[in-house]
């Protein structure tokens, strides 16, 4: 197995993160996670699907209720018209498969209504996040399992950039909305992918309550450490703080999924 | 390694589910999850904790903005206090310790503020979002690690029902809330855990497009599953379509959690 200090190290560049005895195939997958966007053409074998999604299946979900459904696209006309949606990337055309993880309530309504029955709990925003977590949760799960058997992948939030668009190439039901993609395949061999550091556990891990005081000075000690990533791979070193501040500077900033509500509006979520 | 076929069968009981050929120990810890509710008092190594976050970390974060933090509680009152806001569940208490995970754009907003920037783009219900789906990437590689290390975990969606209250008890600044508890700890061997069954991946893995009409004969078969799943577990067998249409029924099955627009809103989220 890897070095766990090497992948500690890695992650958090904090001379500070104590390397924690516990160690295992589990930690070594997740502590070496990154993001993989360049892909050779090989496919993904369907077996490796089916385990990825029984990962998936295997998350916990809020009572139960399972309200997340995913959409296997390999159809090369379907991923082009989903890129051109979702941000332009060009791994969403260069990797054989791209997954599209479904927030779904139209499945509870349509067992509703083959009842008779009424599920009004599922317009109010409660059941939108019960959603969004659970397809989260399952999907987080698939990533995992789809890096144990040596695969890339890379998460794709530019699908909420056009909630209708998206839903309408997928042939959506009402009550379902794409909350992300994910493109998976083989990485290319040829193109490394280094760890990127992270905030220290000073910043976002707190004791008991909330320590606000904490905050500053520990994102203060993070963004040396982006800096000196970026520089390492070859980028123009940024600095951390500023970039996501500009991130979500204003309503422009964010990529048309300023319009989210109207937009889930018009996909039979009423967000009460 | 526990035996693959055993964990999709338990998982799905479905003679039409193959068998991979993947699989790995990273698999096995997915595929073999069930929720923990009975727990030893011994309490949980700060390594372990340290281990889990460092997962949670790991985990991919919607354009590095971090936007989560966790709170791990451990003192008694604390505990027993949250335990009567989240739902009174005797775990809560019986687990030594609790990990309250945190949707938090106020750290975001405290970056802003020492710069004299603006950061309105996070009053968007986008954001909001994006908060929730990071927090539910980190959380779920944390409750993966820390199964993989034998503990026991279960998440506690009940610490939404009064997110005001619980925002107090934990000191949280504007903009941050908390949007599901994790009870860790080491399993009670007296109680056994068995993996409960989920629907069938006919009804939540579609190819291209949605297909509706796969949905109702898909559910259909679970339901006599999670019959035989429950009567096996000495408990009362429930149609599970009958058991999610009452849990969504209508506002007031909602635990509180139907205002939940008015809660984030007292705690600063605007949710545009």
């Amino acid at each position: 197995m890897t070095d766990a200090a090497g992948l500690y190290d890695a992650r958090y560049r904090d001379p500070a993160q104590a390397v924690p005895e516990e160690w295992n195939e589990v930690l070594q997958t997740m502590l070496g996670h990154h993001s993989v966007r360049s892909f050779l053409p090989t496919p993904v074998p369907e077996s490796a699907l089916q385990a990825a999604i029984a990962a998936a299946s295997s998350a916990p979900t809020s009572s139960n209720l399972q309200t997340w459904s995913v959409i296997a696209v390999q159809d090369a006309g379907r991923r082009d018209r989903l890129r051109a949606l979702g941000g332009g990337q060009r791994f969403i055309t260069d990797a054989p498969l791209l997954l599209m993880w479904i927030a779904d309530l139209s499945r509870l309504h349509a067992l509703a209504e083959e009842r008779q029955a009424t599920v009004d709990g599922i317009n109010y925003l409660e059941a939108t996040f019960v959603a969004i977590i659970d397809v989260a949760l399952a999907a987080q799960n698939a990533l995992v399992a789809l890096e144990s058997m040596g695969l890339g992948t890379v998460y794709i939030g530019g699908m909420r950039n056009k909630p209708e668009a998206v839903a309408a190439e997928l042939g959506l039901p009402k009550r379902a909305f794409a909350v992300f993609g994910m493109s998976v395949g083989w990485p290319d061999p040829a193109v490394t992918n280094a760890v990127k550091p992270r905030l220290p556990q000073s910043a976002v891990l707190h004791r008991e309550t909330y320590d606000t005081a904490a905050q500053l000075p520990a994102v203060a000690e993070y963004d040396p450490r982006m800096g000196a990533f970026q520089t390492e791979q070859g980028m123009a070193p940024e600095v951390w703080t500023q970039r996501v501040i500009n991130r979500v500077r204003d309503a422009g900033a964010l990529n048309g999924r300023d319009r989210m509500r109207a937009a889930l509006g018009a996909l039979g979520f009423e967000l009460r």
